[in-house]
């Protein structure tokens, strides 16, 4: 089974795992006034957070023992504003390719009702 | 003058404005174990926030009276892993293009000798 | 009925149209040697040449009339050379998001036996 | 001193290579009604291709004896329309970053004027 070490920047922001299997993994998060940019919306780098989290453990689950990975970019796109009354959010991430030296994953940023806010795609390398 | 509005992210992560004027900016953070990813370096989306904010902030240096903006879509490549002893890391960020509704913009995540630990570039729309 | 004018970049590079409907569209090609970049492969424009147009003209037909659109990037990733030998491959794209003034979009190019080749996304400014 | 061989694409799409050199490589076209989306204007698709062709040879002149490279991703930003009334323009690629495993380069679109018309970034994989 994979463990999923502890990351103290899950604590800084608030957000926690709430689900993970082969090749995907969510996390969720409050969003709150601390979150946001000078324009009183959630700074898009918490939605970046979230999505490259997700897309990270979506990536770690497809290790093999003794491997490791490293994120080589991340790319997202936002598309609604998200504030406190967005109400709880989750980024799903999805393992898109797995080869023997890179792997690609994709994931979305949704609300409760499943509205998108957010989507993005990351490349990683295998070591 | 342009005034840059309060973010509250800022003092959840940690990072400063240190720079701003027409088309660019730079903001600068200490990382610390608080910024962690699982693996132990500072998380992705650390990088994402300083990078979105220094080009968020570049294309609001340009904008005219009334005019407001929004990021349609960020991209980052990490090139470098970054920890507690990187040192102070300072992210700046130029605007690469500025057309009547669209701006992009390119920013550079550095150590103080200089080394490149990051970049990306961002395509914001102006309204 | 969405109408999609005549491209002649499709005469030029050789792929056809062979699906369309309300936010997705599809573009068939038979990879040979004229598309090869200096490594005996591909060139990865090709790939981006054909996800960009299924993207492209998935955004077209939701548009409403009178309205019209462009592209404002495109993010391609390559998980596997294609040769002549690949046979013919199929780039199906998809609207992601439709708001007033932004859609984004998603693209996947596969084999005759759906192993994925490349994957790209892309954000166009609706007008 | 590295030789750049023939890439059967470049006749096809009619680009020259026209500058080589430490990390650096530039393309020239001349844009025609050929190289024309269903909309008029040069195809995403060829600017994406130039601009893929000057980063990847940028990373090329960086390689050792007996080290190949493969583009793992590419982004391309669209500024400004191209036509045939746009004349000869330049793609120019520059390595950003060159790790033991991993290259990222940047590259700019331009007019004989030096006007801005896309610009892109790409990771490759150094093997």
């Amino acid at each position: 089974m994979i463990e999923i070490p502890h990351a103290p920047i899950a604590e800084l922001v608030g957000f926690d795992l709430v689900e993970v299997g082969e090749g995907h993994a969510s996390f969720e998060l409050d969003p709150a006034e601390r979150h946001y940019n000078p324009l009183g919306t959630v700074h898009g780098g918490i939605a970046a957070t979230l999505l490259d989290s997700a897309m990270g453990v979506a990536v770690h689950t497809t290790l093999d023992e003794g491997q490791t990975y490293t994120t080589l970019e991340l790319k997202v796109n936002f598309v609604r504003a998200i504030t406190e009354s967005t109400g709880r959010i989750v980024a799903s991430g999805t393992v898109i390719h797995r080869g023997g030296r890179v792997a690609t994953a994709e994931a979305r940023l949704t609300d409760a009702d499943g509205r998108l806010l957010a989507h993005g795609t990351s490349t990683c390398l295998i070591m």
